[in-house]
């Protein structure tokens, strides 16, 4: 099977913990263990990852050292991909013993420059601030912000995303028998022009569906949008809390569900299921048993 | 042919210019645009790109924000190979109206750890500071300093590289005719352990010492070094000045040269010919006609 496995940013760093090279490496470490699995049970695999964390760091570094020549949001997802895909790469490599080529490859992704959500952007984007604050910094970097609970952060557009240009390297890539990592932080974000050719945005692209429109692209036989919770819950926080093992899109679909993390993983998962693919949600380590109907949720195709 | 093309820090900033985005970006479509001569003159190309100022930039980011939290070499080129690879990726792939694929490849390169380089760090990489403020820094951060004219600066070890080990993945691009842009900043510095793993080390691999051993291995016809100057030249900066237009490496290897920014380069134009290839040197809009042996210095094998 091809599967494609989106790593959330909950996956790569435990929420709370400091985002020090060290720390990110040791979690990378645990997830490469993971991805190992998949690929020692014969499968084909394409890893996608998370950015939040790392994006809003890079931004209060560029923030800190000098405010009025911060680089955009496009560029730092750039620096991001190539950060993670190292981290990621390197220590599939060595578990794996060498044995299988793991490439890292930059991925743009393109996105409709009259998408509603650029008229509303609603993805908050690095640290909390007092109201004051945040308004100040607002009118100097010409930032929207919106408030997070009793404090107020920087929001950006996260608009759907609509073509993967370097669809046809990636398959290349793995038509050889590559690992590829590809298309973090939901891609590069970018809009075509006129003429048709490219241009970064400001904005910050959903990671799992950019990851649900890959696995579609390349004819995924799975897609897993793995995480720090084991699946997904029926009156999840409650006690009467249920984990749902297999759904179909249409029951996905009529669940509700906190929007914050786990709506829009449910979300792509349909839309890969609706496409004929199996789509599965749970933790990093169940990962193959995912795969099996042995762990977290599966979302099928209805029948 | 196969070209493999190395651009120069200086091709991408101008010496003295802002590191911002939009001067990169401007100076990247510039380069871009000499590049896409390379393909429309029927070549099949591979790109490195050097990382100095922005690697720089990013450690002064990372000291700015959190100075006890900083990156490590490896994991900031792995940075730099993202955003400049893109830029790149970026203009070109436009430029080219999307006829031709262009992938950016992250790129590990192995140093061997008993170098001795490690022992002498000698590349400079940051800002310039008071020797005072430098032994402050060095202390507090680990830092080997040295002097660079009247002020100090970090430095950090330069050691030879010795083996590409995504040579295979990058190979497989080329055979399906990719444009393929890696090993930037002289590639991600790592050594291999015991057990053959791969991990990171703090320095900063040459690259055009880097793009020459990539040439070479990737069997190349030519191995382009572009920069600002138009070629090498006997008695550079005197009034007897005279750009050589065409030497062999035993005659290029006799020269004196000042070992700035001129020596590295044709010294690993040296180790290609000597090899077989073509290699070339000279300004960036010239690319083509280095090639063509109708600018720069061509430096060719020892008949």
């Amino acid at each position: 099977m091809l599967v494609v496995t989106a790593l959330g940013g909950n996956a790569l760093l435990e929420r709370g913990e400091p985002l020090t090279a060290e720390t990110q490496r040791a979690n990378v470490r645990h997830a490469a263990e993971a991805l190992a699995g998949i690929v020692r049970a014969g499968h084909d695999l394409v890893i996608t990852h998370g950015n939040g964390p790392q994006v809003g760091l890079l931004a209060l570094q560029g923030a800190a050292y000098k405010p009025d020549e911060a680089y955009p949001l496009d560029v730092l997802g750039a620096e991001t991909e190539g950060m993670i895909g190292y981290m990621i790469e390197q220590e599939l490599e060595n578990i794996l013993d060498h044995d299988r080529p793991v490439a890292t490859l930059l991925t743009q992704v393109v996105v409709d420059g009259h998408d509603p959500a650029f008229a509303r952007p609603t993805k908050f984007v690095g640290p909390v601030y007092d109201r004051d604050e945040a308004e100040t910094r607002a009118q100097a970097a010409g930032w929207s912000i919106a408030p997070d609970g009793d404090k107020w952060r920087r929001v950006v557009p996260s608009p759907r995303p609509v073509e993967i240009p370097d669809l046809r390297v990636l398959q290349l890539l793995l038509d050889q028998g590559v690992i590829v990592i590809c298309t973090g932080g939901g891609g590069i974000p970018v809009v075509r022009r006129a003429d048709g050719g490219l241009v970064g945005i400001e904005a910050v692209i959903d990671k799992d569906a950019a990851s649900a429109l890959l696995a579609r692209q390349l004819g995924a036989d799975a897609l897993l949008m793995l995480t720090d919770v084991d699946g997904v819950y029926r009156g999840f926080g409650t006690d009467g809390a249920e984990r749902l093992e297999r759904l179909t899109a249409a029951e996905a679909r009529a669940l509700e569900l906190p929007e914050g993390s786990m709506a829009p993983k449910v979300r792509a998962a349909c839309e890969f299921a609706e496409s004929g693919g199996l789509a599965g949600i749970g933790r990093l380590q169940d990962a193959v048993a995912i795969l099996e109907g042995r762990g977290g949720t599966q979302i099928r195709p209805d029948t």
